[in-house]
């Protein structure tokens, strides 16, 4: 999960306020699947964000971030969407009021699927079809979009970053398509 | 529920054949709720058909039909949206491989919410963003575009056939908007 | 929703750093509907827990309460269902990862469709068929047991705290029986 | 897919009439996937019918089965569980109106995700958590309980029958417990 210097860039929490309040509740966080469908809604490609983790590795993500103080669900959603993949991405975000799924991430690893060590977080999942163009954002080094197939092989499934991997997964069984 | 005629008229059952099935088996429908969404996914408008019944009322109704042999669910919602809205609605079909509700329709009146004294149907029901422009086709007299509002309001339900009002507010509840 | 003193009973947060932790985060909340079910997993009551306001009035509410740090959705679901409705209450969580709905909380009234004003909360709802005898905690003054048809009337729905009402209607339409 | 030969039994459809019917319209079917879960809601074991196929290997599976016409869906669950898992197996059916994925099964091998020689169906899937005694009927060989992660193992995929695999593993990410 990423995304919390532009969030504290808007001011409404400082590094340091953020610190303290990530040891005391849970935070909310939306993730969202950006997916290419065809003219019958069946998910063609599957977009992963490209990006350099602090050891030097490169780590594949979906669009993840905090929901603020104040902020809808689908007002943080659009945020995030826009400012990974651009102002041109054209995500149409699901009508539907419920996540697909919530991915629970822990600080302490081995406890439960998900692993943030940073916070607990509970992230609501949603599957956003895009239909414009994709342009990653300066913290992303890259945007590629993946078959179904491509995107659960174990060579790119060991890149995906804490947990992610598990997420596309039930995204792609969600829609009938986990090959 | 509707456009028996045209799916015959493919040539795969003659009315006479469909008669005897329908009492055999139940039948599988699909059925849509089309709406009008704004850039965050909210439902802004709901859209019903509005059609001249045999005893000279006039009914309103969701988009409804049968799934043929040999045919997909997402092709048979597609049909159906572009026979009754027209080649240029533009339907996003969701991603989802499961419908938000499942209707079942039984001969007897009374036998359960919905009612279709053809039949035993059972219908999946999806929510379906439209974006283009909506013609209704020759069987219906008018496509409105009601707000949330609007279409749960008495005057409005009353109208609805076969359960449709039901089937219009399940898609508002799921999509956290039922008034 | 409520549930806070016993929270913070547990020596997580005082009050004091609640206060402060609720003006800077949205905080996640889990929301049950608890219901009796039949054989077949239908619906028949909807139970309601009866709570004396700080105004005196009366008011109707599902089960509600606040995910500690460090908690999993499923364990805040089991302790607030068991302080609620007593230790046989016999929950069945569903299977599910994801809630049929989320609500959001505002502290600001008219903005959404749910309102708390102590704090924006972000809460997921669970419909849970309870097999057990329930027994109100001493926070509550009774739990009262209503049939569908019962749950969405008026006179009942007026009582009800926080847009609970709505929750327990979207329940109904989730189950297919709103009536 | 299986049971056929009681359905008829019933009465409703000679071998021959069901013969005929299978060639004009698809069918509906209902597909439940049994489990053993915790007091939390958590999946412990997945629960497949080992059977005998005509060549002569042994073939895993979920419970499946027709939906007669007049029965409904929840009538169809109990009465395929029943038959395939025995009287004591106390299965749970969720409360939710709809399934949690669709299985479409074509004569067409290699046509989409879900193959079945005899016909083409529409196939309802739900996941039932079952309390009691399983004992399986006389059509199946055994009834195994596994785990999630012995579930997905090839060695166990490998023997499941008409994408049962498949379903299973729907089943597991919609639970939130896809290894």
């Amino acid at each position: 999960m990423t995304n919390d210097t532009l969030d504290t860039a808007h001011g409404w929490l400082t590094a340091d306020e953020l610190e303290v309040v990530r040891d005391q509740v849970p935070m909310v966080y939306v993730e969202a699947v950006p997916v290419r469908v065809d003219h019958l809604g069946r998910i063609t490609k599957v977009g992963l964000l490209l990006r350099a983790q602090a050891d030097g590795r490169v780590s594949r993500a979906v669009v993840s971030g905090r929901v603020l103080f104040g902020e809808t669900l689908r007002d943080a959603l659009w945020r995030h969407l826009n400012k990974d993949l651009g102002p041109d991405a054209d995500p149409k975000l699901p009508a539907a009021a419920a996540p697909f799924t919530v991915a629970e991430y822990f600080p302490e690893a081995g406890r439960g699927a998900f692993h943030d060590p940073r916070q607990h977080a509970v992230a609501l999942g949603y599957l956003v079809p895009c239909d414009g163009e994709c342009a990653p954002s300066q913290e992303s080094l890259d945007l590629a979009w993946l078959s179904p197939q491509e995107v659960v092989d174990p060579s790119i499934a060991d890149e995906m970053s804490s947990g992610h991997g598990r997420l596309v997964r039930r995204a792609l069984a969600f829609a009938g398509q986990l090959p």
